[in-house]
């Protein structure tokens, strides 16, 4: 019999996003989140918590489940007869105001239809508008901590499954210094339910820590105007990467979900400007480490 | 014999590039367009060129003649057999400083196979941040007029198919007053090629009066700051429909296009606000507005 219930899943999302949402008020320091709730009109529903502070200039902690008949283009996509399914999780997207704190995501999910089938995925990763090493060093190593207490193999292999995600062809570079990636883990992935469960909840709980260093060791620092215009074309690349290949956004669009929670992890102000190239060393730096294949945790700095 | 030859094709869209441009450094009155010649890999390229003044905040201006061997994915998409083939066109969109001076697209462009398939395309549509329904019935009926010598009912026909076109589904919107489009015209149409070309040739030809009349007559008007973010939050409707539906991007990005050239497209400046709704009388005039079907050409203003 399985122990881990749907509700019981349900209920840790519901936690976990209170949980954070805690931290995040307290480390910007000055705003509250706004909270949405909102239903489906097919099933289901969700918790959009919008937090939009001094230091979080835009951020977005989702709570969503919803269930309902399969719309026929999902059941295609995902190689299922359409059935009753239900999608449930918690997702994250943080813009920050200041331009040497990265953007951060982060998604925990599970899926389970009526005919049996289950999963979870979920995955953080971190989009610097300008590289720190340092910074992706210590996020990479505290995500292989994690998946280490799942499973020896796991930080390779998720990492890799970020690498190869969260990367934008048109331009040939990645959206930042990745992170983990993970989709339908189920038996096949030769771990028991309880196993899986337990490390997504282990990424989830990781999600604070690790953004809490990183925001606090970059938030003091001086910036030039450079530093925000670079930011502002870093933005733009990010909405270039979630409307154009984003598979969640997709998804969301797709299933008639609420546009403005879906659509949420957009940035407060981008900029698009024809051809701009970098030029100052900190760009060109970045523009550098923006590629597959890093390996964060045996990495030297110069 | 077919005396239009695609070499005549391409030397009036260079024309075309070049009249434009320069109606346009007048109309801006302080800047020159930059260009940017590009060859594809795989052949041909194109002359891109952009325009960041006053006026024009950014605007982009491009000609392209590409060929080559098709891509699968493009034939599979057209319903042909992969061959040689060639896609000419000049393609435009103009984002303004001022808020009340509307954003405008054309594109005009003839494609060919070596297997003796031909066609045309094309269209003109207007995208205002604050709609006035003067410069909305103006456009449209400067629209008909050329659709009319093409045929009498071209207009309903191209109108509805921009209405369809522009649309945003997940914002239930259109992108803006809409306009003419029209795809893959040719013998099949019930017209011969020198009259669809004669056509095509008067939409290119008709772009700059159009414009000019509405820049013209807005560009005096004060305006307020509450215009200024209304025009950000629209810009940002711009930008989801080109990068989530616009088949020339996708075109572009799944040619192997230069990317800078496809992407000029995105305006310079966009703000994306968590649940921006419209309060000021401007804004829900606007919102009511940006519905298909509206008749324009009949339209009675209060």
């Amino acid at each position: 019999m399985d122990i881990i219930t749907s509700d019981h899943i349900i209920e840790w999302f519901k936690e976990l996003q209170d949980n954070i949402c805690s931290g995040l008020e307290q480390l910007d320091g000055t705003a509250l989140f706004q909270e949405d709730n909102w239903t489906r009109h097919e099933g289901g529903g969700g918790r959009t918590r919008i937090l939009q502070g001094q230091g979080i200039e835009k951020g977005g902690v989702n709570f969503s489940a919803v269930d309902g008949q399969m719309p026929d283009v999902i059941a295609r996509g995902l190689g299922l007869q359409p059935n009753h399914f239900l999608a449930t999780g918690v997702s994250i997207v943080l813009h920050p105001s200041h331009p040497l704190v990265p953007i951060i995501h982060m998604n925990v999910r599970y899926f389970e239809t009526d005919q049996g089938e289950w999963w979870f995925g979920g995955g953080i990763d971190l989009t610097p508008h300008t590289i720190f090493e340092e910074d992706a060093i210590e996020f990479h190593k505290g995500l292989k901590s994690v998946c280490d207490r799942f499973s020896s193999t796991a930080y390779d292999e998720f990492k890799e499954w970020a690498d190869n995600y969260f990367y934008i062809p048109h331009r040939e570079e990645t959206r930042g210094v990745g992170g983990i990636f993970f989709d339908r883990l189920n038996n096949q992935y030769g771990k028991s339910k309880p196993d899986i469960w337990k490390f997504v909840q282990e990424v989830g709980d990781s999600f604070l820590g690790l953004y809490r260093n990183i925001y606090l060791r970059r938030i003091p620092s001086d910036y030039e105007e450079s530093h925000k215009q670079w930011q502002y074309i870093r933005r733009g690349r990010y909405v270039e990467f979630n409307l154009v290949y984003d598979r969640g956004t997709k998804f969301g669009l797709q299933t008639n979900g609420r546009i403005e929670s879906i659509l949420m992890s957009l940035p407060p102000v981008v900029h698009y400007q024809y051809e701009y190239s970098a030029s100052q060393p900190f760009e060109k730096n970045t523009q550098a480490l923006l590629i597959k294949g890093i390996d964060w945790i045996n990495y030297k700095t110069a």
